[in-house]
């Protein structure tokens, strides 16, 4: 069974503070895992790095930065400044990567706030780059195109990594966001020539799905065809974690090492 | 109060049965009106077109067909059937076109089951150009990619009408599945081009939204720019029926009468 690629992000076993996270996915041979900044609230942020790295564990990157859009200049820039937190955060974590959640403002046109996305990445970027920390975009399901994500195929999340042009500046590829999408294949296989596919996250679309947010499956319990898709990915270069990010009210209710148990189960079947 | 244009659908006031509906909906001068075929079930399907017209209203479209996709080819032949049979509704309500909502399999290949909806529709083809009722490809929300329809977005329905290039197979624009896409203005300008733009449906996107099915809203109350997308539409030389398509469990429990108010309000205002 290699789990040596595997990574579980914070969020997945959430009633789980980091301590314990790290001591059982560490206990299961998982190699690597990604934080979510609320995993980190009232820590010492170096000091939870190095125990993830001395269980033996990687860390892969910190959730999240983004949400740059917003209707005053003067939330545009508190969302800046928060970025650039994480962006010191990741670096005392030792995490080469921020994942952005790119942001969106209901009513406010899609194109606007693509802007203020590019305008946010781009403010943050010298402290990234001085930071050595990458910042990668992720495209959401354009269900979340209200609210959460302006930026919603791959294609998108190409076209601005290109048009800032910086190598600290790349794309997040996760299944559940972008299955559903023709171009996929295609885009993928172009953000690896650009060299700015900077991670991956597995998890499954479930049918009927309950809840817009909080219903994601484990891997093989819905539609998506995650082999080929990390085909993909990894035809376009990438030889990085795959990283399995769940949000579930369901999972979160059960029992987590048994949870742990069946990511292991489903991740070493079906991903 | 211009209502020249305005059309809604029998599911949108889902609790009347379709006498009820035809007859609130002519008192408020409504224009049109798209049956669903569930409102049709036990009735003289050629009587309630006449009652429709009767009331001085137009019948705007049969909704729907589709649902091609499927694993066996007997299943796939029973929905090719069932299509040949909403070919001939239509024409006996005299609706001039029948809304696809192209289908999907979970877990089946996205390309396989385009590639089984393109099969379908031009398997039903003939029998719609011998009725003279064209066929319109409705393009739905990622959302809805693995159970509903394998379609989704105005260039996969464009090209998909493009290739079977019949004049009797167009597209079908509604808001809610396609506001979110960078895409969309280009491609209701191409559907246009090509004659293929055959009907515009208006609902809005809630936020949050708390069903991915049953949460639609009213014009005017969510994040999407109706008048910009009617317009968008309009540039590509649509003058048919703005069409209020709504599903809401928030709507279907209140006082019908009431709600039907609150539509003609939110049309006239926000779309």
């Amino acid at each position: 069974m290699d789990l040596s690629r595997l990574c579980i992000h914070t969020i997945t076993t959430k009633p789980w503070p980091i301590e314990t996270a790290l001591e059982r996915f560490s206990a299961r041979g998982v190699a690597g895992m990604t934080v979510w900044r609320d995993a980190l609230e009232g820590r010492d942020i170096a000091a939870a790095g190095r125990r993830i790295r001395d269980a033996g564990m990687a860390v892969v990157s910190l959730c999240r930065g983004g949400f740059f859009p917003a209707e005053t200049a003067a939330a545009r820039q508190e969302a800046i400044d928060d970025n650039r937190r994480a962006v010191e955060e990741a670096a005392a974590l030792g995490a080469p990567l921020v994942v952005l959640v790119c942001g969106a403002v209901p009513g406010q046109p899609l194109d606007v706030s693509r802007g203020q996305i590019r305008d946010g990445i781009e403010a943050v970027l010298p402290d990234a780059q001085a930071a050595g920390v990458r910042l990668g975009i992720e495209p959401l399901h354009p269900m979340y195109a209200d609210s959460r994500s302006a930026i919603n195929t791959m294609a998108q999340a190409n076209d601005m990594a290109e048009a800032i042009g910086s190598p600290f500046a790349g794309v997040v590829v996760d299944v559940y966001h972008l299955w559903w999408d023709p171009d996929l294949e295609a885009e993928i296989g172009r953000c690896g020539r650009m060299g700015k596919l900077f991670a991956f996250h597995v998890c499954d679309w479930r049918t009927p799905t309950e809840d817009l947010l909080l219903d994601r499956g484990l891997m093989g319990e819905g539609c998506i065809d995650i082999p080929q898709i990390r085909g993909w990915v990894e035809e376009a270069g990438f030889d990085g974690y795959n990283e399995v990010e769940i949000f579930s009210e369901r999972y979160w209710a059960i029992e987590q090492e048994q949870f742990l148990g069946r990511i292991i189960e489903a991740y070493t079947t079906y991903s």
